[in-house]
């Protein structure tokens, strides 16, 4: 399957083949129904005080998975690898981005306890928002959503500390307490929006300038709605500076085989 | 306040302190409208596979709170203490139940790197589930609730593994939905059951006969309903045999300060 006909009916096994074999796009949009997950591997020293840290901060870092010190196969997609399933992923050392590739097979080799952590992705609830008439104008786009680095403190945990990073989906009046309502019955993958509106009372300076991602949508008289975003352990490699960590790229996440309806209370 | 005074309206402070200055009963029916808390400590050695066995079990063991090494200070209730304020205590040595006691300050202050956690307990969604009309029949009745041992798998993680230990309530066969609806709710807290009637399909032989607590009261027609129980990590304790554990005994617990709305989805 090539790149351009990933959709919203690719079965999560072909996408993850797709990017298995080279395909190098944002998942937004991709393998409707089944949630989708941020990934971080760390070194093993780092993995109690990284565990903690997600624990005290399940906003942004709520755990799906965690793999066994040096195993790359995840318990949440079958024949799966995270070294090679995922489009695009970074490369850190001492919180210094030093490297960005669509494979991380060479790298993992050469650091052999990494010890790798699936958190939730708000792409999960991105389908039943507009299974309920809730537009998702990025995805409608063909975009990437929008990350933002904000002032939000998170909860610090042995070496692990951060500020929040959210992704933003601009919605109009009518729709903000719909889209809290449904995205809340999905605490595993976020749940519900951190914060409505405002976006310079988070630290926000400008809405049209995302510091991740691609830049938003936003239509006559819509709301920006902030949600916590897995990309926020990337803010805390970057202030913490552990010794090497790999993720994936923002936007760029593991497809999954368990339906969203298993994360929805 | 003497330990008879404790009940609904007592503020969480005061039932701490209660149980600081020598009370000991069940807290099943005290302190109405805050969350109450399981509580296991262990040598740090042990401190990331028990917090990876708690991740890949969320229903029996959702964390509230794990407090550094060393200290008895939790961040969700003010001028606590957990050596103190738990009306009784269970001491573990190598998986085998070696005390139980009032106050673990002694046995504490030889074991300087103790790792405290603070699990979801099912009392805290008792009070909403008797506000819908659903009576709670062991508060009812002051006795502590029915708990046991079952033949459902936990997820093992590094030297942690266990079955699932359950608590019980006899519902009517109108109110059962209500009752999955309303704890479902609570996911911090167990959330939903994870099993409603039929006993014996999950390894209990008698339900008359509980593994702790009391007896279970069961009116005409009352269907079992069970849910997953912070006990959990005692039946893990004695399957795992780590070297040294100190936990609260089953329905003896800590009371926070958190508001139970705050754990609502």
């Amino acid at each position: 399957m090539s790149e351009t006909e990933l959709g919203e009916s690719t079965p999560p096994v072909e996408a993850r083949r797709a990017f298995r074999q080279g395909a190098t796009r944002p998942t937004c949009g991709i393998s409707k129904g089944f949630a989708q997950a941020n990934m971080i591997s760390l070194p093993e020293e780092y993995a109690y005080d990284f565990l903690l840290f997600a624990q005290r901060n399940p906003r942004p870092c709520p755990i799906l998975d965690v793999l066994d010190a040096g195993s790359p196969v995840p318990s949440i997609a079958r024949d799966a690898d995270v070294r090679t399933d995922i489009g695009r992923y970074r490369v850190w050392e001492n919180g210094e981005l030093t490297d960005t590739v669509d494979d991380i097979t060479s790298v993992w080799a050469s650091h052999g306890d990494l010890v790798t952590f699936l958190i939730g992705c708000s792409f999960t609830f991105e389908f039943p928002l507009m299974d309920a008439g809730i537009p998702v104008r990025h995805i409608l786009a063909g975009r990437n959503v929008p990350m933002y680095d904000t002032s939000i403190p998170c909860v610090s945990a042995g070496r692990f500390s951060s500020t929040m990073v959210v992704s933003m989906r601009g919605i109009q009046p009518d729709r903000v307490s719909d889209a809290v309502r449904i995205s809340a019955r999905y605490p595993s993958v976020h749940g519900a929006p951190v914060h409505v509106g405002s976006p310079a009372r988070i630290g926000i300076a400008d809405i049209g300038r995302p510091d991740y991602g691609d830049p938003p949508i936003l239509e006559d008289g819509d709301i920006p709605v902030f949600w916590a975003c897995g990309v926020t352990p990337q803010a805390a490699v970057m202030a913490s500076k552990p010794s090497f960590a790999i993720t994936h790229a923002p936007g760029y996440m593991f497809v999954t085989d368990v339906p969203d309806r298993c994360y929805m209370v």
